[in-house]
């Protein structure tokens, strides 16, 4: 309605007319204007219009960043000087005249009346658009002799003026400690005794200019200074000075120069932007040349509000919308409406609310300045997603969190095996950068710390398969099968950063699998081939039909209850290995230092008549010979059991010392990982040092308690590599033949059991595979679900050849190795905080790990060194560290919060708390259920409990609206599309059909146009 | 001069004129405007002149505290109805729409347009102040009326306006979680089911006003209906609002009303203040009563800039010199004047450097608005300290830190005692008080924490002193010397939070004395109670001359030298006695679990022939009868050694566990104690229950780890303490005779060992008491170093007589004392920061220690549950703890920081970082020196090199410039005075003599109001 168009708040009433000072009545143009177009041009403010003007041109070149360097004019002893107050990259740093050292970068805190006072500033000062400058003086004269021309200076000033302009600079410059401890006799020895009492009086007096004169003695150390020389080369200074690794290469400078001068009654201003970037002498700290140059020259008596002044400017300077504006104006009038703009989008903090002295860290994201810009740019249709962010530049987002999405990945192609050419045409390119961009230091913590990880696994798995298959398959095996599967799946697979390895739900299989066929004398090794065998065939049928797309399904629901579900069982894995040692090394408690004597365990000689009485025994007949002979006190506890001694005493059964040691190291272990892990984030040591120290923590914390135990030389157990490469039982070979041993029915029927293998295999494989693909890991170099699954089916078949394990993708390891390669950009301006990047994608690590690996057994004598316990820290903090950047987990945490303490989160602004805890109840109760049958018999059944939990998901639509999900969870692949759909079309319904309508949704940004409007008039 | 008073920047001239919009040229009035009656009066500006007038009364009330309520109008399915979006008592909270919660407390981030709007509004808008309001419809006729005989709304409309403003308000309470868990079914079981899809599509069409007029399932549950009707009672939805205890007492409300209407077509604005607060139904989510009244209405489209018309006007209502100014103004001028006052006092953030959508929380500390309002004041001289702030508002005060200051209680009084009568009367007014403020739960962990300190302190220094002298003075003595001094002590003395307890230096004396009377046949009993007679008799002497005056001289350097050596000598005894474990329980490192069999130790029978060898020993000839009819192997290891037997066997001089286990107590007790501290600023649990858990940690450690200990069950070494009344040695009674065993010279001679005595407990006595009374402790009740050397003086004498160990005041854990009384203030408004408010002081925790000391002979059968090595964790918990609160500490952390990441200390703003490097080097040599001095035997001296301390610190004078000192010292007495004296001098120079002079210092701010008034031309 035509209406809408022409109202205002309205206009003050002549009765109203108020004698305080002439406010506008609105600034002149807010963010967000996507439709800025739809209504006629002529609405548009002349500000904006101008911006529009020198900002719409896309096609040019991006402006340099600008380096900001702020000096004051200021005594030094008779001299007057140029001194640096303060510097700009994005955030400013102020000089601490006491302290003789540069602030910490802040946000520059401006006041409303400096930024008022700029404004007057430029719209009365000297402009000097491109000028054809090439040195200091004489831009200088260009700018006496414009004032001079526009009769706003004296010609009898003109000499002073241009005195004071060329006064050298002296730049605040960091010098070595060493070197300003040295000189410190000196400086306090002499003059400084008199000269702090002087300093002392006159700041007490606490008059400004005091402060600003400052004594001689204040400043006459740490600093350099440049002279005012003309020369277009930098100085040794300029190019010494560390801080240009800051600043970015294409930068130019401007530079502030405020001062008082005690023979001006009115102030001297200047703008100036050169045609060239010049090198001005020793203007700027850092040799960088200077574009722009802004002087303001006072009457004395106002320093701190030039101070102000200046630092208004220079922030302005720096902000990424004015510094285009500042270098496309054509006049006066186009800074100007660049100033406008930036005081419409400033954020205003009350005073009754905040204290001005505190200085505000900068903040970890800053909106771009590309959402100010676009306003401007030509694009007639404008941003869609500009419209998000409402009026005012205050306004909470409403937005709904980006869909969840897999990808192209996982889109069901429908032709044969068309997602493996896919996968494979997606990999080839970085076939090259998947080897370079392994060269980093930071890969070789990583492959220490995941190379640890997989020997720890393969040694407990190893062990416990020997076990549970009477050594069929044993630590040797699982060795090798560990380097080999490893090996060619990080040499061809798809997703190189995911890590092999033996898994619970395989173990217990091959347990039942191994009982099955002792009980019915099927021949276990060739039954587990065939098995083998097509569990391959049945993962290439998978592999071919694209069958990986039902990953689609899987929200954070299911990834989370599952990597959850597999840290726990780390953590109390490691918690019960740990108790473990408790058991085999049991504390005597009864203990009493003074009885000591009375504490012993002899080996005694079997009862003759008892030995009789069991001919049949094997053993005590086989060495019955020289039963006799022996003498039993001599015997070792093992030998006394073997030759049928019978141990006597009260120590017999105790061990001591060993299982507290072991706690210690484990505990001491995973404590220290944790604290250094955490040292990234602490004040002490430069940057660099820590990231090191963090990234190495867990073999730091190893090598400590691995030092530890050395040096107390306690019998702690120690992990123990096979040395020899052979079968862990003499009675097989290395290759398992497919036929003769069982009958031809077995061949086929094993189809059965195969497919209970694949299932769990594909459901481990792709699960871990779509949490180690989560988008948080900015992943770039894409995923390949069909090609790992290929791999993972050859693999298979190759180990059951081989009589290896079968390997299959574990989460915590595959994790921890991404968490050891994240990236993190350096942060390029002071103040900015470095960005999470991404991940080292490359194959290098882990070939490495699993080369390693294959190697252990001819690095048995350095690794027999570690104790158990330290690995067992290292499996807990793996748990830990998986839990730690799960939203589960803190949604746990919100449990134990009062909800004004909770942190915020983006979907507790969005969603009711109880919904949100109803929904993590619900995953706490399946991931009870899992838990309890994983640990029954049941747990074979592990990968048709996950498909359990999609189950649950697909429920939880029914409980929980789609607004929710979206926030907590995502949204499930058919909902999604349906939506959208019916989003599309409703939007165009609301275009095509109800233009009314589509415009009166529109209608508050042309409002705010017209009220622009109607203010100028 | 007169031409300063005359200039400013040049006016805009005519050829400049810009056709943006009109901004003032300079912002009305700045902060710190001391001098502003130094100018004549017209020079004020109009706004500036008009906050003088109503807010210069200085003798009328101070105004109540505003809770600020916003409102914005929503469609409730076809009803309207008023819905809270946002509420303020200090700082903002804004209910989170989708979250349906409170949000965090923020600080207001407002856009300057918003200000400029409501500028516009107050402008345009009904303004009617002292309304006589008795119900919200007869309020809103009235405005009504008003709006219509201005002509500003059309008649017609009068019904229209009347219905929206009186529709009901729906208040954002908290609902009890177990309720809206039980209302899940119901909600999301119906209608919810299709309601969140069409939600979900109104919201990505992203239009503004589906968000605002949400469907009706999105608001139906957790929120109160308040009904519409005019009871003057509060509702009992009001009543049950617990957030009223978040309200001071006499607070008013004011709300906010903001909505748009689809029949006006231009704003519907009025500003109502009440002439009586009043309770307008269920208008406030609390029974607060209503006192203004902001209400906007305007036509559709512009939702979100009428909600930001009305966070401006909240945040204007709470902001303390507006809410004055909106109490006392006469019209509508008054208003725009106050509005203009916070404008020129607001913080402005760059948008380039901050993003708008962060919340930024509260800050530690608000500067005052005392500051503000001051200028506005009638007081004609100004604030002195006003000054310093500098213009804008922005710039950092370069103040001097407060000089140091021990208060009048060391003044040299010159009289007999006049120092102890001064005590004595500073003390008498609090002396109920002093037991009455004891009852708090506080007080219970903090006499469970020191007294475990205590007693353990008694059991380590008794059983020392015993082994020193001979049991003259053992454990017993200790517990009752201990139980003795400290309740006299914390009944009588001047600064009941100090802690009496034996101290290191007093131990090394009393070894040395008795190796002295032992070596020269004097009883060291008598002679010990002459020294203490003499000692006692000094320290009456420097009682009554006031010698405690030279306390002065102590700056932080001598305080943090003291009690960072005490901190250190703590943490080194009670890592050295943790460490002493592993000696007395030897680890058996060679131990090998397989030869256990191997492993004993037996005593054998001495040899008989060696027995004859030596018939002069007295044990074994005194059990020699009996020896021959031993059962050697029966007898324990102590039996065995003490009949004369050998030990034989590889385990004898090992304990199996012990040492271990020791550590894991050790350290666990004091890991805990850490976390358990830490816990304060976690996240979980309410503030009460964390608060607990912080003060109890220690207890909860203790008991933690007492637990374990019994769980495990091994003999780890446990507090003994004495069961029996005695001595601890037989031949001694309880009372020392002065006279009989000694020559009569020794009484005289004894004078001069005396003196050390008196000058060690004079130090330790009165340092330990300047560390307790530092200002940062905030102690109101005064503090008494006569009165406090009085009665440890006194009680010298007592124990002398009685024979029990000497006590002087015990840095550690007086402060360990002070730190377990801290209280804080319960934060009032949301968002408000708790502020340390003091100690409780009082004598009731100190006297309740002692006696529990007393009676712990009594305890015993609980005591001894406890594992030493948990009080050594305590011991280690209380030296760490000690020092966290030192400057002096945190200087060293400085060495490893690279300077950009050192935390914003002030003493770093003004002292370049070498000079404090080198301040805290000189710090660390000289406590290097004292610790090397107290392992030798020359710790006797330790109270002169004390005396050193201090002479270090004058020479420091003659490095460091007083400047620098003064930020990370103090100023010397002296050098104070004499430079207090040269300000004053200059001072009155620059006043009297000069006044030309004088003038010019003060010009600045004279320009300033220069610059004002020629900008209101």
């Amino acid at each position: 309605p035509f209406h809408k168009l022409n109202f205002d708040l309205p206009a003050p009433s002549p009765s109203h007319r108020t004698p305080s000072p002439n406010y506008p009545k609105a600034a002149p143009l807010t963010l967000n204007q996507c439709s800025i177009y739809l209504i006629p041009r002529k609405l548009l403010s002349p500000a904006a219009e101008r911006l529009r003007y020198i900002l719409g041109e896309e096609d040019d070149m991006p402006t340099p960043t600008l380096f900001t360097e702020m000096d004051t004019l200021q005594q030094d002893g008779d001299e007057l000087e140029w001194k640096e107050s303060a510097r700009w990259v994005k955030f400013e740093e102020k000089v601490e005249e006491g302290g003789e050292r540069w602030s910490k970068p802040h946000v520059s805190t401006l006041s409303l009346h400096s930024l008022f006072e700029l404004r007057t500033c430029i719209q009365t000062g000297t402009v000097l658009l491109d000028l054809e400058g090439y040195s200091l003086p004489q831009i200088v004269d260009e700018i006496i002799e414009q004032q001079v021309d526009e009769g706003m200076l004296s010609p009898d000033l003109r000499e002073k003026i241009s005195f004071v302009l060329l006064r050298k600079h002296r730049h605040q410059t960091k010098k070595p400690i060493h070197r300003s401890l040295a000189d410190m006799g000196k400086a306090s020895g002499g003059g400084a005794r008199e000269c702090p009492s002087a300093l002392w009086s006159s700041m007490a007096v606490s008059s400004l200019r005091h402060i600003i004169v400052l004594p001689k003695c204040y400043i006459c150390h740490a600093q350099s200074r440049s002279m005012n020389d003309i020369s277009d080369t930098p100085s040794t200074d300029q190019l010494r000075n560390k801080f240009m690794k800051k600043i970015p290469r294409d930068a130019e400078a401007s530079n502030v120069l405020v001062g008082e001068v005690d023979f001006l009654d009115k102030p001297f201003v200047a703008f100036v932007r050169l045609a060239q970037a010049t090198t001005l002498g020793g203007l700027t700290e850092v040799p960088v040349p200077t574009r722009f140059l802004f002087i303001l020259l006072g009457p004395t008596g106002k320093a701190k509000s030039y101070n102000q002044i200046g630092r208004a400017i220079a922030t302005l300077m720096v902000d990424d919308l004015f510094s285009d504006v500042a270098y496309k104006a054509r006049d006066r009038e186009d800074l100007i409406a660049g100033i406008d703009e930036f005081l419409d989008e400033v954020i205003v903090l009350p005073p009754g609310e905040w204290d001005p002295k505190i200085r505000i860290e900068p903040p970890k994201k800053v909106t771009s300045a590309d959402k100010r810009k676009s306003v401007f740019s030509l694009n007639e249709l404008g941003q869609p997603n500009g419209a998000a962010g409402g009026g005012g530049g205050l306004a909470e987002d409403e937005e709904m969190p980006v869909a969840h999405e897999l990808g192209e990945e996982l889109a069901h192609t429908g032709r044969f095996c068309g997602g493996l050419f896919l996968d494979i045409k997606r990999k080839i390119p970085w076939l090259l950068s998947d080897f370079y961009e392994g060269f980093h230091i930071q890969s070789i913590s990583a492959v220490l710390f995941i190379y640890l990880g997989c020997i720890t696994n393969a040694i407990t798995f190893g062990g416990l398969l020997g076990d549970a298959t009477d050594n069929y398959q044993g630590v040797m095996e699982s060795f090798l099968g560990t380097a080999l599967s490893g090996t060619v799946f990080c040499l061809f697979s798809g997703q190189p950063l995911i890590i092999l390895s033996s898994t619970g739900p395989i173990l217990i299989f091959e347990k039942l699998l191994f009982e099955f066929s002792k009980n019915n004398g099927i021949d276990y090794m060739e039954l587990r081939l065939w098995i083998g065998i097509h569990s391959c065939l049945q993962c290439f049928l998978l592999v071919a039909t694209d069958a990986s797309y039902i990953i689609k399904y899987m929200t954070r629901f299911t990834e989370e209850g599952f990597s959850s579900l597999i840290s726990f069982i780390f953590i109390s894995d490691a918690i019960k290995k740990m108790m473990g040692s408790f058991k085999y090394y049991p504390i005597n408690t009864d203990f009493k230092p003074d009885y000591v004597t009375a504490y012993k365990c002899e080996c005694l000689a079997p009862d003759p008549s008892e030995s009789i009485l069991m001919p049949t025994d094997n053993t005590s007949s086989l060495f019955g010979l020289n039963i006799t002979g022996l003498d039993w006190s001599q015997l070792s506890k093992k030998e006394c059991v073997k030759y049928g001694g019978s141990l006597v005493g009260n120590t017999c059964k105790y061990v001591p010392d060993l299982a507290l040691m072991s706690f210690i190291l484990f505990f001491g272990t995973y404590s220290m990982t944790v604290s250094l892990k955490k040292f990234k984030f602490s004040r002490y040591f430069p940057t660099k040092l820590r990231k090191l120290i963090s990234d190495f923590s867990i073999f730091m914390a190893i090598m400590t308690f691995v030092g530890l135990d050395r040096l107390i030389g306690l019998k702690t157990p120690k992990l123990i590599v096979p040395t020899e490469f052979k079968p862990t039982r003499p009675d097989r070979g290395w290759i398992v033949l497919p036929f003769g041993k069982n009958p031809w029915w077995v061949y086929l029927a094993s189809f059965v059991p195969a497919l209970l293998v694949t299932i769990l295999i594909f459901m481990d494989q792709q699960i871990s595979a779509v949490i180690v693909n989560r988008k948080e890991n900015k992943l770039r170099k894409g995923c390949g679900y069909h090609l790992d699954l290929f791999w993972v089916g050859v693999l298979m078949a190759a180990c059951s050849f081989l009589g290896l394990p079968w390997y299959v993708a574990a989460t915590v390891i595959s994790i921890a190795h991404i968490d050891s390669l994240k990236m993190e950009s350096e942060s390029s301006a002071p103040g900015e905080q470095p960005q999470f990047l991404g991940v080292r994608e490359q194959r290098l690590t882990g070939i490495l790990v699993f080369v390693l690996t294959g190697v252990s057994i001819f690095l048995a004598p350095i690794l027999q060194f570690i104790p158990m316990p330290v690995l067992y820290g290292v499996f807990l903090y793996m748990g830990v560290a998986s839990l730690s950047g799960i939203q589960f987990w803190e949604r746990i945490k919100l449990y134990m919060m009062p909800s004004k303490y909770q942190p915020d989160f983006p979907f507790l602004r969005h969603v009711p708390l109880r919904r949100v805890h109803l929904f993590t109840l619900v995953q706490i109760i399946c991931l009870a259920v899992l838990w309890v049958l994983k640990s029954t018999v049941l747990a074979i059944l592990f990968p048709v409990m996950i498909l359990g939990l999609l189950v649950v998901r697909k429920m939880l639509d029914m409980v929980f609206s789609q607004h929710d999900l979206a926030w907590i969870d995502d949204i499930l692949p058919g909902k999604d599309k349906k939506k959208e759909k019916k989003k599309k079309g409703d939007k165009d319904d609301t275009k095509k059909k109800d233009k009314k309508k589509g415009r009166s949704d529109d209608s508050e940004d042309e409002v705010r146009h017209v009220r622009f409007y109607s203010w100028q008039m």
